[in-house]
């Protein structure tokens, strides 16, 4: 692994926050990826949605996770060496991305926990809160990532 | 909301399992899902992702996810009436989806909590593993999806 410009562990403490945003998504964006991975029809039509629990289009949820990851990763939302990579987490859509949505993301690192069997490596807890233009949580994620000392890569 | 065929509230209980795929993803699906979402060398290119901690091109996570719902809504593997809405959920990916995997998915309903406010409605907890061609999970998927009687659609 080469070395890569981004924070190390060593850089890493609790309470450190990152932005990235924001990203429009369209309804357009929403019919394209649901009609590839989530075609309900409160993801592909308008007319269809206002019927239905959602009260008209919404995105799918995993394109607002899918979207997160873009802000995170090309949107610098989570600058570290080693990149975003997420062993396990929770996720909660409290309300859904409309078409015409701002998308933005505010990470904190919650917790650091060292390995205790690889020197160097540790996992972080981190909560990405994926806002609108309104200021409305559309999504919490709380993850754990891993984290690499400059040491190890 | 018109009735919709598929499973109701009225026809669900604890330890029903459903099945679907598989679906094939092949390294330019794995290049084009990360190149929109998630643009880290160990999703873009086989070269690159050699010397990454994944040892490998691998699948990004949401890319796995995307799949599994596309299993879930059309493949068949969640035929409830009202759909597949989440509200929140925990997710694991005890190893990468790799270019040529074929994804099946199993869920089985682990828990039905009726609403203590909404007549006719209530949450499962579902519980979706997402295994590759040899059997191996790439992905375990526990949600919470809302529920829906007969009579309230």
């Amino acid at each position: 692994m080469t070395a890569q410009p981004g924070l190390y562990l060593e850089d890493l403490a609790v309470g450190m926050r990152f932005h990235a945003g924001p990203i429009a998504i369209s309804a357009d964006d929403i019919k394209r990826f649901a009609g590839e991975f989530d075609p309900q029809p409160f993801h592909l039509d308008e007319a269809a949605a206002m019927g239905t629990f959602f009260q008209g289009l919404a995105a799918s949820g995993w394109h607002t996770a899918s979207l997160t990851m873009r802000l995170l990763t090309l949107g610098g939302g989570a600058p570290f060496a080693s990149g975003v990579i997420g062993a396990g987490m929770t996720i909660e859509w409290p309300r859904p991305t409309r078409p015409g949505d701002e998308l933005s993301v505010e990470s904190e690192i919650l917790e650091i926990v060292p390995s205790r069997s690889k020197l160097g490596r540790a996992t972080m807890t981190i909560r990405t809160t994926t806002t609108n233009q309104r200021g409305e949580a559309v999504q919490i994620l709380t993850g754990k990532l891993l984290a690499f000392a400059r040491s190890t890569v």
